[in-house]
């Protein structure tokens, strides 16, 4: 089947192996995938991924367990053991030794097909397009937000960064009840908030008071100092940027302020589906564009331009 | 009087005008002083503090309200506005324009007297030793966790370095039911905690299963990664060091294994007081070294000696 491969140095379309489904698995024939900033990240050196790219997708069953053949699904990334302490109290994404789809040990879903173990399908509701399911792991990632943290409706939340989470993390913590004020650099992109009713601002023109909740989703090493210094005293950052690289970062702000730092990373997908199927968080304008699996390494590069958000694969 | 004055270059002992008080202030003859690290960090350019440094203290009250002469205090460090929202609630200690005894715009304890808000006075009970009370300030430190984490009995607590704090941190983690291992580099103040029937390691031994929660108490730039890595998936870092110097940190780890990071500084005195009453936490074993006002720059390079702990002046 064909399928973007990444070898360490070169992220290219080519024929590979099609998965073989064994007792636990099914197989996927995947319908729209998404490119996501983490994928741009592994092929910068990220995690020292090698194989086929992707986690973001929405496909059909094609071979599995008979209840989920032709069944139009999305899938959790995370393949836990499901033996750990961890998977057995539902955090299979914290498994010691799992595997994640399309980052650590197990192909993705820039392919025509991927295999994924059955406790990982979702059912998606009749109603929510594909166009709209390949936004559930993002989306499950900004709802992440509200598992961790107890937003209260009123609290004041800035959210850095006006990219595909940024704009997702704003809608849930905005349909959460928090007031919410998006910071970016596009105001092309912070247009799909203002349209949501929620308030927004240029990161040059932006002069807030200290909020109670900061979340750095700028996707950039330097957005933590940003978040830590628009933080009040006794605060919260949710931290969403993953970056390959280190950073130069002085902790004294925490501890004088007393800064809580939350880590946050995939999410529970039952929340972000409801979210979906009751059109609470808009997804389909983050579409910026929709490319033939053949064209993935360029799209990979379309998806690192600055003015683009969510580009989707259709194989 | 004399008192132990930072220029931003040299720690020297010389004359100093008597504070002055006012209204709302009581002027407190200092009866001894303990120096904290972040004296020394204070000499390496940390808040770029000048004037009488020094801010934990026992005392006895010389002038001020009728109701507190005479009286035996200790006080809390952090002058707050009084009329803030922050103040409001009883958080002087995150007052924006607060000042700082012998940190941010306040003069010192290294001194024979100090001026202190009459708010801030607490009475020493009787019963407890000045050689203990001077140690409020740094156990109200240690207390501040239990304020900011919920620390449960039987949590899995992990406190690295074996400094003065890193001590107490680990006392105070102990009796509220924790189990608790401390990490350090000095089997002389180790042995401290080992005599409280707290387990202790020697760094390099170090070969721990991740904790529920580890405290940061190395005084360390380096001793945040450190921490994160021993840290379990969806745990909490404790960061007690206040550092001078900005550092090197990768901050995927944190995202990957949802890790929260709590920045904690000073406490309420109130549970320090009631501690050092009961004798649950032992602070007297941690003295090194009584030395008198007059030697005090001598008594700041003694402190800074790795196998040093508290050392006291006595004006």
């Amino acid at each position: 089947m064909r399928a973007l491969l990444w070898d360490g140095t070169t992220a290219r379309v080519g024929d590979h192996p099609e998965p073989v489904r064994d007792q636990q698995t099914a197989v996927v024939r995947v319908s729209l995938a998404g490119i996501c900033n983490t994928d741009l990240e592994i092929v910068k050196g990220y995690m020292e991924f090698r194989g086929v790219l992707g986690h973001e997708l929405v496909g059909v069953v094609e071979d599995g367990p008979s209840e989920w053949r032709g069944q139009r699904v999305v899938a959790e990334i995370n393949f836990g053991c499901g033996q750990c302490p961890l998977c057995q109290r539902g955090l299979q994404r914290h498994c010691p030794t799992r595997r994640v789809m399309g980052i650590v040990g197990a192909d993705g879903a820039f392919a025509e097909k991927v295999a994924v173990p059955v406790g990982n399908l979702h059912r998606v509701p009749d109603g929510v397009a594909d166009e709209a399911a390949v936004f559930t792991e993002p989306l499950a990632a900004a709802f992440e937000i509200l598992e961790q943290v107890h937003v209260q409706p009123g609290m004041e939340c800035v959210v850095l960064g006006d990219g595909k989470l940024g704009l997702l993390v704003a809608q849930v913590l905005f349909q959460a009840g928090a007031r919410v004020l998006a910071v970016g650099t596009c105001t092309a992109k912070l247009d799909i908030l203002c349209q949501r009713g929620i308030d927004t601002v240029m990161f040059d023109c932006w002069r807030g008071a200290p909020a109670d909740l900061v979340v750095d989703a700028t996707g950039s090493s330097r957005g933590f100092a940003a978040a830590v210094a628009a933080t009040r005293a006794r605060g919260t950052v949710v931290l969403k940027s993953t970056v390959a690289d280190s950073a130069q970062v002085n902790l004294a702000p925490l501890v004088i302020n007393e800064i809580t730092v939350v880590g946050s990373r995939c999410g529970s997908f039952a929340p972000a589906l409801r979210a979906l199927q009751t059109n609470s968080v808009a997804v389909e304008p983050l579409i910026s564009a929709r490319l033939p699996l053949c064209d993935a390494a360029e799209a990979l590069h379309l998806a690192a331009s600055p003015d683009v958000l969510k580009v989707v694969l259709r194989p």
